[in-house]
């Protein structure tokens, strides 16, 4: 008979496709995933994704080769709105395991990536974008949860509920669970929802390689996860390029309290989004808002990533052999 | 060594302190969760919980016999800003094997359960309620996550990262994971989050013991997750007493359309409000919203609440047994 045993590892099709040891996967971050964190995750045993964000060559070669060096396998991930071919292309010379897409339409990049023969994820928010990711040709399908930190869909669903509607509709392809995982008892949520692992970012904007501002960190071992927030408001005041479809989960901001629910009538307030900038300039409001999803009320403590992958890999078995045996 | 063999019980510190076979609740749905519906749950061995909503004794008169009558272990649920010391009694005086109060401020009746010796189950929606939960000195704890059917905290929180939270601050109290669950996987996922058990609501309205109309169960198999809305608009619009602190998650509705956005107006304009209640007793609209969480899109069947938590307590175990193990 079989058993789950704490020291015998997890073995989902995620880890078979991609041959990592554990099913837990670095959410390609724009910015703070990179080449030291995705290289910490992979030499976990985890799947290391950098944050290529919009697409920068110069930021990418800067960061792909720590995490190629490792020898293990590893990922882009970009913001599909933000790119073009070139971006691909780029992120496909630098001979990733995987190329990640998310927030936007695919289709122009898809067969690029296929014809490279690189296996392609695509971040989901709703079931028709979760059948179209199938019919595109999706390798793997993350299905992400409105208490996810950063961006998401505005009108998001909550991941418990969402990850086994989207293994139902897109079966056989293997999906991850994203948005609210930040241990190994969430790793360990998204196996028995039928997903075959998480993809986690907040908590590891908590680890020592993150390229974040210590003060990021701070506030994130601080936080509650009441006070985090999703709203559009942020990426108005910031004038950020982002489409109006999507919003942001982030922790407190004085802008958020001065215009919530007044989105409107900030974006056509052009004096108060110049008030932001010199807000931040003179120091009074951080330079960027601190992205951080729900369960950061998980987050007691700043380990090194690949510390946490072995650990919440080692709690994920547990939480399973453990589970209805009282 | 142990294992997870699919004809195993699970067996958790609520299993252990209700004496059911599984750890599974049916949530105390107000009207809907009558004697039968219990019953049905009770004697296939989860745990029966009638909906008293607000106290009527009558109600409850009707409804107790069919559960009691079982044998198994059932309880009563009720709204807490609704009720009165006088409902507590009248529950208490029918024994039952649990007290459950919901949504507002427990403590002028929680001395009076624990008196009787019953155990009190005390539902939260943020960590200051589970706080104060563990102070009142609750038996069981139900966190409910937003994505749940009915009603709930106005900004709530997503139940995957909120349970685990409430599970570390509320240890040693069992915790129930509510919020989304619809079948065995999210039971499983509820026990490997921390939980010792999971309550649900919305899939058992999908019942042929629940107390619903017929157009409610259809609307149900056929509706998606992502119709379902959390306002408090139908409560303003059908003058219900519900506090203003509370929102409901319902499926779609014409007023929802009408009127989102502008709440304020609704409530200050007595005129809309007739015209519901005509359009109501013209049958324009449906009697009563319906009440629905986001796991409506894993409602594919309209099964005997019997069948249905045998069926989820396999679930639950198989998919404990298969997390891991490709
Ligand atoms: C700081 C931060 C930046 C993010 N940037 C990106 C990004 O550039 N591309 C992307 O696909 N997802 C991005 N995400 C979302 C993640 O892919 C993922 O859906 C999310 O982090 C999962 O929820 P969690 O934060 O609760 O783990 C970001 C998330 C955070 C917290
Ligand atoms: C139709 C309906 C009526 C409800 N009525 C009550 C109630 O009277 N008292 C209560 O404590 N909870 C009530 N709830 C909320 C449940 O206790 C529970 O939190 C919720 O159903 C869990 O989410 P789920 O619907 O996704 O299972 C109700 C839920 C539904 C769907």
């Amino acid at each position: 008979m079989m058993s789950h045993d704490v020291a015998m590892d997890l073995s989902t099709a995620f880890t078979a496709k991609f041959g990592v040891r554990h099913p837990i996967a670095l959410a390609p971050m724009g910015g703070s995933a990179g080449g030291a964190l995705a290289a910490a995750v992979s030499r976990a045993g985890g799947f290391g994704m950098l944050g290529g964000g919009g697409g920068d060559p110069e930021w990418l070669a800067r960061e792909v080769p720590a995490v190629a060096g490792t020898g293990k396998p590893w990922g882009i991930g970009f913001l599909t709105w933000a790119i073009d071919v070139a971006a691909v292309e780029c992120a496909l010379s630098h001979g990733p395991g995987a190329v990640m897409l998310s927030f936007g339409d695919p289709s122009p990049y898809t067969e690029r990536v296929r014809q490279a023969g690189v296996p392609l994820i695509l971040q989901v928010t709703d079931l028709d974008e979760a059948r179209r990711a199938v019919d595109l040709g999706a390798d793997v399908i993350v299905a992400q949860g409105t208490e996810g930190g950063g961006h998401g869909a505005l009108r998001g669903r909550s991941t418990l509920p969402f990850v086994p509607t989207v293994v139902d509709l897109v079966a056989p392809t293997p999906v991850l669970a994203a948005g609210g995982i930040a241990d190994g008892r969430g790793v360990a949520a998204a196996l028995v929802l039928g997903a075959a692992g998480a993809l986690i970012g907040t908590r590891f904007q908590a680890t020592t390689e993150a390229l974040v501002d210590p003060a990021v960190r701070k506030a994130l071992l601080e936080a509650r996860g009441q006070d985090t927030e999703r709203s559009t408001l942020l990426d108005i005041a910031r004038d950020s390029p982002w489409p109006a479809t999507y919003s942001a989960r982030t922790l407190g901001h004085p802008y958020l309290d001065r215009w919530r629910g007044r989105e409107d009538e900030l974006a056509a307030d052009a004096q108060a989004r110049r008030d932001y900038q010199e807000d931040v300039a003179r120091g009074a409001i951080p330079a960027l808002p601190v992205w951080a999803g729900e369960a950061v009320d998980l987050i007691t403590d700043l380990p090194s990533a690949e510390d946490l992958v072995r650990g919440m890999a080692t709690e994920a078995c547990d939480a399973l052999a453990r589970a209805g045996r009282r």
